[in-house]
């Protein structure tokens, strides 16, 4: 089972205690959205929600358990607005690039508010427990998720068969990271555009047609 | 006055009352370290310096001037120890290269308990006041000491003159913050490596013997 399926598997019709339970989530969600994952409490939500404490306990046995249901949920959520819609795109390259523009285009919505895995990433990075266990989770799961579609762009003959993967994810991680940390901490305007500049250097790089300079050249070139 | 003589000034001898001071400073930064910028109180620091609160408080008249003295402190170690050693060596693509082995090292060093800019950035992106403001500064002094030596490895011919230097800055800096994130939340292995290999990746690409890829080479490549 891919990481997607274990994520987002398809929706079924909810019973009547799933939807209550889906709605609270829902506002969870949005709660930790604005105030990170360690704002969030259950009596700040059953206030939010007119509800009693002891009624969001009957969907949550605990704080930690609600946290790890609103990771899931938004996890869930990124894999329906950014890998889904790719999927029916042709496998390879455009694929690969359909999943970035998509990434690029929900990270860029997000800057307002910031995106809860980069945040949530800085906040339980030295944390052990179950939240960054999850948030391990989701990170390793959704990297890949981009090393299946960057291997299948080799594997189509549209990206060089001798492209390190591991390398090119973790260099459009970075992209995507100081995305964020410019435009929420500078506030600069044209983060969204050099993100997206640098996206498209690293696939020509390392599209098929393209060629690493020779060793050769490297060589005259380097100074002493 | 460049950002590096702002926040480190040549040091001079030390009257009495600054010298407590620094010693008062040098214990905060190492709390902060460990636990964060929000963490830091004047209670828990004079307790480990076996001080009086009164007499943390004549030295600082609030915990966001301590707090500020901090950020400050790291910014002038940071300085003293990425930038300073590297305008020992030639002008150009020589001290470019020596400020990225730097700080590159710096940041290796710094994985286990984190790098306080990094972590403080995702901490107050969204808290307007002092401590924001004093982060957005060290962040954009940094880049424009980053952007000066890359403008003068373009002067000295070692760099293409058409590299668009806020670029190559934007795409360095995205190098490092996904080093940090992986190394920290993913305890990935190879990550130092990774960003090594993509530094390189960016430096070789801009260096006056590359050529980028013609248009029409890119034209011949993309798939529709």
């Amino acid at each position: 089972m891919s990481f997607a399926t274990a994520v987002s598997p398809r929706r079924t019709p909810a019973r009547k205690g799933a939807s209550t339970r889906a709605a609270i989530v829902d506002t969870a969600l949005a709660i930790a959205r604005r105030a990170g994952l360690e704002a969030l409490t259950i009596g700040m939500l059953a206030e939010q929600l007119g509800m009693s404490k002891s009624g969001v306990f009957a969907h949550f046995g605990s704080r930690e358990e609600l946290q790890l249901a609103v990771l899931k949920e938004y996890a869930a959520r990124f894999i329906d607005e950014v890998l889904r819609p790719a999927l029916r795109r042709r496998r390879g390259l455009p694929r690969l690039q359909a999943i970035l523009a998509n990434w690029l285009r929900l990270l860029a919505r997000e800057i307002e508010q910031g995106c809860l895995m980069i945040a949530g990433a800085s906040e339980y990075d030295d944390r052990p427990g179950p939240l960054r266990d999850a948030l391990v989770q989701i990170v390793m799961g959704w990297k890949s998720e981009l090393l299946r579609a960057i291997e299948a762009a080799k594997a189509e003959g549209h990206l060089r068969a001798d492209v390190d993967g591991h390398q090119l994810v973790f260099e459009i991680y970075g992209l995507m990271l100081v995305l964020h940390q410019d435009a929420r901490l500078l506030k600069s305007a044209d983060s969204v555009k050099r993100t997206r500049a640098g996206l498209k250097r690293l696939i020509d790089a390392a599209r098929a047609d393209s060629r690493p300079p020779s060793k050769a050249a490297r060589a005259r070139g380097r100074l002493t």
